[in-house]
């Protein structure tokens, strides 16, 4: 943050600019830096190493988006496991759905749920849920010996800085390994207006070890280009299936979208 | 401009920064002040008054968004009528059908065509097709005594500055009556994520002028929010429908995307 403006580099040449009203929270822990700043329009914004990973205004798209496609399609899921995932945001959507009995979230960074905890209340109120389990470890160590589950979660900040280890092809195998039969995996997968190359090669990582891996998109506001993608992974669960009611009072996510977030335009469209 | 870092606010205090690594031209007119900026990444950018209009990388998110709905759907569009569209970029993507037979584009500023068609060899290459006439004239002006037209589109920018007078009442009615039977009217109705209300404005008075009216969503990576909405308004032709095949290349618009766009997100649902 230079003269109390904040800039995220989208390409070399732009991005987004924010000037917060007061900057709450600037400090290093041991994997990256840990910013929390405040705005009147966004709410309160999560910056690690500078990126932006969570604002009050539209964590909702995001969120909603990573983790209902998979609970509405799984028939029975009892045991989630998210990687990354230290805002709290994913975990609050999973939350939502009464029959999951545990849910593991392994964060590397514990700064990072602790500051969340303290300062995104509407965001971060799960981690104290009686069902949840915190590990905080590197997501690629943890899930080399962890137990099976029935839905996986990679809610990653982007492939530099701690995350990195999370986008390759042994991860992908060792995703598999840890899901029961039946088991949905879904990863974030960057922005196709910018990342396109790096959706491919995700793609087709998941393609190698998966029946079905499809893309889906959805409209992130304050994410490069404003898209975002993320990949529904499964070896016997196709997208689209809807085995539950959806929780009530989502903002974005309903079953139409559901349907319709699968369809890819023409410049992505060999990829699905 | 400062310190040649364009700043566009898309909230108070937020927003998209661009460093161009070139002022290619910059110029106020009768009625804006016209720039067009050179990047590495974004190619070419049009501002008007200092808001981005048009990028040679994103402008076809908009532009096929805007057109194809309407041109696939109509069963006999010859006539078309663009009002605003200065840069050619909805009339590059009107060109694409063959079996139209005259365009008029009513922009109310000669500059602004003069400087695209001078810069934006690839998206403004259009004026110039015997098909095309154009007509330098405030839209609101000169849809209150025009003929009538098949496809109507508003191309126009947002509702300050010139195109104001694109925003009332009025313009809905006479815009109506410029329509032929099984006529189609598209026009562009600003991002759900920052203009909401002004959205709910227009689509309320469309929906008293016209029997079908309905919002449709598309990504535009540089506009605010990096989410767009358009309006379908006709009294005959229900969105969905297909009478001709679609033009071989475009890079984002298919027809699943066309039947899925009319979909909306929660926080918006009660709108269609």
């Amino acid at each position: 943050m230079k003269k109390n403006v904040f800039y995220e580099y989208h390409t070399k040449e732009s991005g987004l600019f924010i000037k917060p009203s007061k900057v709450l929270y600037s400090k290093k822990s041991k994997f990256q830096k840990i910013e929390i700043i405040e705005t009147k329009n966004l709410g309160k914004i999560l910056l690690l190493d500078g990126l932006i990973m969570t604002t009050e205004r539209d964590e909702h798209f995001y969120h909603e988006m990573m983790v209902h496609p998979a609970m509405v399609s799984h028939p029975e899921p009892e045991e989630i496991l998210i990687i990354g995932g230290g805002d709290g945001g994913a975990l609050k959507e999973v939350l939502k759905y009464k029959d999951v009995k545990s849910i593991v979230i392994v964060e590397i960074d514990k700064d990072v749920i602790d500051t969340c905890k303290k300062f995104f209340s509407s965001v971060s109120f799960g981690f104290n849920d009686s069902k949840v389990e915190i590990v905080n470890e590197d997501g690629a160590k943890f899930i080399k010996r962890s137990k099976k589950f029935d839905v996986i979660f990679v809610d990653s900040s982007d492939p530099i800085g701690p995350a990195k280890t999370l986008y390759g092809e042994d991860f992908f195998g060792n995703l598999k390994n840890s899901l029961r039969n039946l088991g949905i995996l879904i990863l974030q997968s960057e922005s196709p207006v910018y990342h396109l190359d790096l959706i491919k090669k995700m793609h087709s990582i998941s393609r190698k070890r998966f029946k079905i891996a499809k893309l889906y998109l959805s409209p992130v506001p304050t994410y490069p280009g404003g898209l975002w993608s993320f990949m529904f992974c499964s070896d016997s669960i196709e997208p689209g299936r809807v085995e539950r009611k959806l929780p009530e009072n989502l903002k974005y996510f309903n079953l139409e979208i559901y349907n319709s977030c699968f369809i890819l335009p023409n410049f992505m469209k060999e990829l699905n």
